[in-house]
């Protein structure tokens, strides 16, 4: 039987994620925030109005591939060569003590009681490590941007550091995804990564050579790169799953990653944000808000673990970062900043729970702690961000020093008029 | 239980219509013959490889909104009112000659035996008649251009009919789609149309009026306009399904119509046609070759049906458009450019029939012909455009007039140089 409900589903997703996006953007939180309260008002906590939840399930799915893409699209491996060892220190102490926490707290509430499947408590509460991993910055350049700290070491460190901290938080994901199928063996599932990462070489270099060989041969029908590199992304995210086990995320990722090295980068990382903001991410965004149902599956404890989960999210990163940064030879208040600039979390947090829950290895029951996460992450950084910029002095070397660089006609960073590359699925 | 194999589909799907697209435009057929042929090697007719077909046609289904709402937004009113009634009158008499021809041949060949449902007999003919409304003029535009007639009488004549039997197409197919529905009395459902089209005209003013406030307060985030465009076009689909009994595709295309008259509608145009040659429209397409099984299918009776539909399509288009204009005052000579130059049929053929299918009017055993028809007289127009074109005595009027024009260093019309609106969808 012909249906049409999922054309309101749909209607009703559009215009709620933007409304509330839009009214989030207002008060200079991300519109992601607007999206998943969209889908909180959308679904079982509020209204319960949405009819094909099925379509929409597979559609978020897609979304996320798409996201994941555009995320290694819009990686530019020279700006991350250029951030230098002082990211790529904050980046690594950056994970690893989220990675710590989240185990730990995960250890302490989660005895399995939400999650009836085979998979190993151990790897559950792994899997809550992983989720912490990954920083979204979009909010902390938006704020670094008012306070015109963008261009500083502070800000290089930080964005540095959060491109970098993504990829580490991608191979987490991997080897934990991978580990997933408790009948493999722990050796074969590193063989089989090893053999993923043999796998994305290879098909890096035969997608380069034939992309600058038609790029020789056509200038002109631009619309043959973007289906062909959609096509190539969705191989990739299949192969992943089918021959190596791999999330099918990381296999989009990494066909961004090697898609960002071509001359049409541009050009079709703005096509697929277009195919994400129209359709796909709205969607996924909304999903999520919909799997949590604050009338029922807010039990006491799960409350708990909502604010453990939270306080562990900030302190980790601002220590683990904080002792990166210290470690670089920044000073302790700037290692402060580095650390809280970089304590937000995103979409990439989202992505890896979607995933973990569809592999098995996370409750939807905690999709409400994390999104609440989320959206605090979001709402505190800017203004903790503002207390520790704050100078009361009012002439630290750094507050002189820029305004001069300004005055003396000095161009700022490139980065200071871009909009962030990360909140490209999300802006208005 | 998570599944990847719809990553795999969709990569197929993109690949298969991609390439065999790029073929059908070297041999200067239009890219959706491609992308008919890739839905046939991928489906039951020879490789069956395809998994979520359930996803699939969903989001086919949300292909063909999404294909109707572009078509609306591509229509240029006031290119329409200066079409002139020459133009008029060939577009009405060119659709109700092949709507009689299509009742008459199907009167011939359908005795309800591939469909049992309830609906009747003649609403199931009058359904291939509809079919056989709708012309598509790409084809006849880029073979307008090589010959360099274009912006000559006859090329005016052809694209504002083309325009115009477009809008007489989606009427038709509102009143067989309304009342396909066996219970409901005639007399309602004509009230229902005319509800429709009241809604329509208030839904748009107020869309109208809210899109010219929003523009003048904001100018510098245009991913809104696109979103809410696009719930606009959801909202009009579910409607006029929901309230209305009429058929989702006429109320997008509506939608599209209303967004046409804004300023913003280039660059929403742009955007939609982004979403769909990525995404929706090689799914849709593949989806009809999909339908069709060359194994089995094709019965003695249903190739029998393929050739007669085949020349029905033709010849009645050629009559219908000829008579038409003869009756504008047109030569006879110009009377048969003009007919062969509007019977080459296309996307909205399909979309047609898509439809159809989904209201239990049109069996499926049936897209084979049809899809054989449009493939064939994608093939058939350029060549006999250019035979009727030709010229044996080197020098009439219209000749004559038309390179001199170009001498003059007067202006070739837009057109001339622009892509064909009708072609967007599925262009390389």
């Amino acid at each position: 039987m012909f249906s049409y409900e999922y054309l309101l589903d749909l209607a009703l997703i559009l215009l709620c994620t933007k409304l509330l996006g839009m009214f989030t953007r207002k008060l200079r939180m991300p519109q992601v925030v607007g999206a998943l309260l969209a889908g909180v008002v959308l679904g079982p906590s509020a209204l319960n109005i949405l009819h094909d939840v099925s379509f929409l399930k597979k559609t978020a799915e897609l979304g996320v591939v798409v996201l994941m893409f555009n995320a290694g699209l819009n990686i530019d491996i020279d700006e991350m060569k250029n951030a230098g060892k002082a990211s790529f220190i904050v980046a690594v102490i950056g994970v690893l003590v989220p990675l710590a926490g989240g185990f730990g707290i995960a250890c302490l509430f989660n005895k399995g009681q939400y999650l009836d499947v085979t998979t190993s408590l151990f790897l559950q509460n792994m899997f809550i490590g992983v989720i912490l991993t990954a920083t979204s910055v979009s909010i902390t350049v938006e704020t670094l941007r008012e306070l015109g700290k963008l261009s500083s070491p502070v800000g290089s460190a930080i964005i540095g550091a959060a491109l970098i901290d993504d990829i580490i938080g991608i191979i987490a994901l991997t080897v934990i995804a991978s580990t997933a199928d408790a009948d493999v063996h722990l050796v074969l599932t590193l063989l089989k990564i090893l053999l993923f990462f043999v796998f994305v070489a290879g098909a890096g270099f035969l997608f380069y050579k034939l992309f600058i060989y038609f790029n020789k041969r056509n200038n002109r029908d631009l619309r043959r790169y973007v289906v062909i590199s959609f096509a190539f992304c969705l191989l990739m995210a299949f192969s992943a799953e089918h021959f190596f086990g791999v999330a099918d995320i990381t296999g989009a990722f990494f066909a961004g990653l090697i898609i960002s090295h071509t001359e049409r980068t541009k050009y079709l990382a703005n096509r697929f944000s277009t195919l994400s903001y129209i359709l796909l991410s709205p969607i996924f965004f909304a999903s999520l808000g919909l799997s949590v149902d604050l009338g029922h599956g807010f039990t006491g404890s799960v409350l708990l673990f909502a604010g453990a989960l939270l306080l562990t999210a900030v302190l980790t990163k601002v220590i683990g970062c904080g002792i990166g940064a210290r470690l670089s030879g920044y000073s302790s208040r700037e290692s402060l900043q580095i650390g809280v600039g970089m304590m937000s979390r995103g979409e990439v947090a989202l992505i890896i729970s979607q995933k973990g829950a569809a592999l098995g290895l996370l409750s939807t029951a905690y999709f409400g702690p994390i999104i609440l996460m989320v959206i605090a992450t979001a709402i505190l950084t800017p203004i903790v961000l503002k207390l520790v910029f704050h100078d009361p002095g009012h002439g630290s070397g750094h507050n002189l020093k820029f305004p001069l660089r300004r005055k003396k006609g000095l161009p700022a960073r490139a980065s200071d008029s871009d909009a962030p590359a990360c909140d490209i699925q999300t802006q208005g």
